[in-house]
């Protein structure tokens, strides 16, 4: 099964771009949970099914974010940027985006 | 001038990543304001400087960001995700993070 982007939002994405970064952010906190990838397959299914769709650079396969952790992710809104190469999701997250259990995968701060 | 990385630093960052993603959040309400680049002389210059400087994949050289602008971002924490390729900057934006006058580069709602 192959499910395929509008072509409203294909013209929204910058031409050749294979892999678009995707922020998921918290949308009742603002917090922002997690980075990863789309390609146009998992962005379509992730607009078809209103849940967080990735791909896995590291499986090279499609990721339904929370599969098997059930820590899936219902998306309430994705906006794209200026020159169309980043998504920003808002979603509602089930417990943790971090494989870890933490609530963010940004969790280890920078000392500056 | 090349500014290097603690080795702290570079210890958090996935081995062989050479360009990371970096997000830019308002630390004051939020709102994810853009997403760009950072290799490891910019990070540190950011981290040196406390001030947003990515890399520019147009250009091909480091960008501060506001630099020409005036639209600069001070940072005010640098967090790194749980496998080090990706970076989160809660930042103090002047004015507008996009270059379109928009305060955030994600503007543009997919309708879904």
């Amino acid at each position: 099964m192959t499910i395929e982007l509008t072509p409203a939002v294909r013209e929204m994405l910058k031409a050749g771009v294979e892999l678009i970064p995707a922020i998921a952010q918290d949308a009742a906190t603002g917090e922002v949970l997690m980075l990863a990838y789309m390609n146009e397959e998992s962005l379509a299914i992730t607009i078809e099914t209103g849940r967080a769709t990735y791909w896995s650079r590291s499986r090279n396969e499609l990721w339904e974010k929370g599969a098997t952790s059930g820590h899936t992710q219902k998306v309430l809104s994705i906006a794209i940027d200026c020159d169309g190469d980043a998504l920003l999701l808002k979603v509602e997250q089930i417990e943790a985006a971090c494989h870890t259990g933490d609530r963010t995968c940004f969790h280890r701060e920078i000392e500056s």
